[in-house]
């Protein structure tokens, strides 16, 4: 489970990366489907993983607004600063609480820790599939998005 | 692991019944990015699951080739031929072989079982993901990837 993060991780710094190319209006234009733009996109999933690990923790929601993240910087620098408090999460037993259930403040239902683990990962890998088409619209090569081949540093145990 | 198959192979599935609203020009339109055409995408996560499963099992490559599949049902029914045996070898212990190295006819790199069962799973969302932004390009509602909300069987041994 660990390794699908820092491979998601990973993908979204290299987004990041490859948005420097575009103009800011390129940025947010509203696009076909998903949330919509390739800025909201990259705040969007930022804000569901952490929001979800929260949840999971027992925290307190501590909603963002994209209202309030006007460009790439003050994106990237929000998923920086969350993937702090996201990646000390990830080194807990995950195993341990992987049953445990997590009631959360937008969702009638309650999840599995395991499952919420799950949909944060395909979360992220879907909403990155939609740039890449997004990247195909103004002719412009997305980042690779191969598992195999990258080089993740996390410990051998992520299929636990 | 495990679970993540489980949700790509229903979502999957709900893919192929979504497909049926669409004429046979709409499902093998060229479109940008991705492999090109609805009914190729679905060829091409079935093609690329089977062969890597296979290569793990150190069987030979058996390769299918799009041209050979023209239809829908046809393509579907590839998918659900392949998944029999995909089924059984998941079955396996897959921790037991996690760090077992594969080399593949396709490739000169070999990779270790666990990052190819990460790569297959993180393939199929990925390209997926494309197809809810072709979905809209042509004002239709994709099939919704959440993974949570999702009635999936497997054991709950699929964090390991």
């Amino acid at each position: 489970m660990k390794k699908f993060f820092e491979y998601n991780w990973q993908v979204r710094d290299e987004w990041f990366e490859w948005c420097n190319q575009l103009t800011h209006d390129e940025l947010i234009k509203e696009r076909q489907g998903g949330v919509g733009s390739f800025l909201h996109t990259l705040f969007h999933i930022t804000e569901v993983e952490f929001s979800w690990i929260r949840a999971i923790e027992g925290k307190e929601d501590r909603p963002f607004h994209f209202e309030d993240f006007k460009t790439l910087p003050e994106v990237q620098s929000l998923s920086n600063e969350l993937r702090i408090e996201n990646a000390a999460f990830l080194q807990k037993d995950l195993l341990a609480i992987k049953d445990e259930f997590v009631t959360v403040v937008w969702d009638e239902q309650s999840y599995s820790v395991e499952d919420i683990l799950h949909h944060i990962i395909a979360h992220e890998i879907h909403h990155v599939g939609q740039l890449s088409i997004w990247a195909r619209d103004i002719e412009r090569s997305p980042v690779p998005a191969n598992f195999i081949g990258r080089k993740l540093g996390l410990s051998s145990d992520s299929v636990k």
